[in-house]
């Protein structure tokens, strides 16, 4: 990958989170600066990543993706970082997953050249964009999701009114009934299937399912919907492999969110007439969490063995940061964070860390019966057990694990990482 | 303001919503691209203004603002769009509201120069920015809330150790039990009132209140709520008078979020010992919206006498539109567009105008019982009846209002505006 680009861009304190009075920098001089989060240096609410985590995490799903012997293919929407994508290939990805063209054409752009779009291409800009960019880069290898004719259709018409370097390449999806998108039937999925490889534009790369929407923690029942859709995913490729649809030279298999990635790791890989690319997509595991898929975690765990039950597992490296800027009565704090700085999709942040400035010197962990109980834009509730003898003070800095990061990236222009004592080692521009 | 360095910006497919195959364009040479939403030239999910509908709302803003006698300073965080200050500013708006002081830090460069921060102002970095833009810029006139003497010790702390220009100056906010910020009694308020008049580093400049969190849209609470809380301001503004506690030479009276501001401006108002600005601070009024505001607006209208109901009220000018990507089952849809792109914190997305390409020359009203049901990362999902004749296909294009533009405006870095054709006129840039 080429991160040059980035690295040269210059940040200032239009970015949210930049220090007020700095003057515009290039990302690549920003770690010299040594801005210290508990010094004040840096303005609040604020968004980092903690390095140490980030490293871990990596490391994790590498070991843990090659001990299953799949690959890795993370999700990009979550952070839409090309620096994390880098750091993501090194760690030994095949490639980036994106969730639309705008994504694809940002992997291109910075390098990638292995993507999957887990999502259906359709519209004369985006389609024309993907032939133009195969055209463009002969080393692409990019695959979308396909599920209808309809859909099929609409990709022949505009493939129709302009040359093609290559056929573009689909992976059949499958979904669940009363799921997201994907054949809900085996023989509608074979439909598509077939369509698609008599189709003059688009040829037949593989299979795709998501069984992220399915899974409750349950580990039980979670065991059972994987593994029944990955036999659907199994019956329809071996159907597809027996009729000769599939182009190859190799067929990919991919399914696999954040939630329940080890059971697609153990359930999903077969053997075909031709190679077989078992590829996860997960992408939250990267910076990971302090909710939902921190409690998802235990069950990858517990269904993992002994040897990941006793090792370290992922870390929360995603926090936001804010000010109690306010007690106004007993019991209640209010924090200068809200729905424009952290997640609150799933569930509110997670008050998790306190720093008194004159009075710590690292952060302490915050009193047990602090919890965020709702946010406004710019403003979050901070209730407290008026009995406890830890009360908020103005002033008081707050760290928040959150939970869900995509919903926290997308709130960030940039997001600075720091190192163990919260100063800036660099900014991570996210392209959303 | 000088706007001249967002018209010089160049923006390409890195942003969102940009077309994918254009070349980068300075932000000023967009119109003349003549983009067309139907023609297929942007990619989907894209947010779009509507220019007649935006241009609609200023002029009635400032025609219900002049009928009323209040000044206007308009949230700007809802926008964090120096383009539609600069409208808003024209438009006869007194200043800017801001949330923070990365917020003012935008304002002040680009040339606004009267601004209220309606939050509280503390943290190093915070309070010596405002210290070093007041040097800066003798003609900036900037008012922050307060509402501890904890909040001033911690100013007075960091301002002890720069050389200030001249005093900062606060406006004392009342809060309401069980509410957000604001000192909850008249003697909270008045100590804070006399600690600031007493302070070496800020000045007192009037108060400030929000009714808008408690606004329900049952017409005669509101006004009994409401009205409560400005009867509240005039004690605490009456005693803060006889005092002497104002600096003058004027005296700041500020509330209004854009729910029940006609009752703010019927209510507030009041003779104090020198000149009174009743300034409302409506931010959602600009674009309004399809969900929230717009039934909020029905209340204001009833209030407001039979001009206003006569007349046509605020437009919604924000839409998001996306794609039909899958009908995979009876009864349901999968759009392009999800968390990432617009509005879920009220409610739902509004699908309220549908297109298909090939078959409409214009957008047709959707069919009254398409409802986005729920939203994933980068998916909605429409429910409709399958008894209707009027089901959706894969590629129609389905336009929706939004409820509370604040959270869909920061999704996105630039938003075109679009002509009633939605042919793309413009690009505004966002700054958060």
């Amino acid at each position: 990958m080429n991160l040059e680009p980035i690295l040269a861009e210059t940040l200032d304190a239009a970015t949210k989170g930049y220090p007020l009075s700095s003057p515009a920098l290039p990302i690549s001089a920003i770690a010299a600066q040594r801005w210290s989060l508990f010094a004040g240096d840096l303005p609040l609410p604020l968004a980092v990543i903690r390095d140490s985590a980030l490293a871990h995490n990596h490391a994790w799903m590498r070991d843990f993706t090659a001990s299953t012997g799949v690959l890795l293919a993370p999700h990009g929407k979550t952070t839409m970082a090309p620096q994390i994508f880098s750091q993501q290939l090194a760690a030994g990805a095949w490639g980036i997953t994106v969730a639309n063209v705008q994504q694809l054409g940002i992997c291109v752009r910075f390098g990638v050249r292995r993507v999957i779009m887990a999502n259906q291409l359709l519209g004369r800009a985006e389609v024309g964009a993907v032939i133009r960019l195969q055209a463009a880069h002969p080393d692409l290898e990019f695959h979308f999701l396909i599920d209808s004719q309809a859909q099929l259709a609409a990709i022949e018409s505009v493939a129709a009114s302009q040359p093609q370097s290559r056929k573009l390449t689909a992976l059949v999806e499958l979904g669940l009934p009363g799921g997201r998108t994907g054949a809900r039937t085996f023989d509608e999925a074979i439909a598509v299937a077939r369509s698609v490889t008599a189709s003059r534009a688009v040829a037949l790369a593989g299979l795709e399912c998501y069984e992220g929407l399915q899974i409750t923690g349950d580990s039980g029942r979670d065991e059972i919907v994987v593994a029944g859709l990955m036999q659907r995913v199994h019956d329809v490729a071996l159907a597809c492999d027996r009729e000769g649809l599939f182009a190859g030279p190799s067929i990919i298999l991919t399914a696999g969110g954040s939630a329940a990635f080890d059971i697609v790791a153990r359930d999903l890989p077969m053997k075909l007439s031709q190679p077989v690319l078992t590829i996860l997509r997960s992408g939250c595991y990267v910076t990971h969490d302090s909710g939902f898929y921190n409690r998802m975690l235990e069950g990858v765990k517990a269904r993992s063995g002994a040897t990941w039950q006793s090792r370290p597992g992922l870390q929360p490296a995603l926090e936001v940061w804010s000010r109690v800027q306010s007690c106004p009565e007993a019991g209640l704090a209010i924090l200068t964070m809200g729905k424009r700085d952290a997640s609150f999709d799933l569930e509110m942040p997670i008050a998790s860390k306190r720093y008194r400035p004159g009075i710590d010197t690292v952060p302490q962990p915050a009193p047990a019966s602090w919890k965020i109980a709702s946010m406004n834009d710019q403003h979050a509730y901070l209730r407290f057990s008026v009995d406890a003898d830890a009360a908020p003070q103005v002033g008081d800095l707050v760290g928040c694990g959150i939970s869900h990061p995509c919903t926290t990236f997308d709130k960030w222009r940039a997001l600075f990482t720091v190192d163990d004592g919260y100063r800036v080692t660099g900014a991570i521009r996210t392209f959303f």
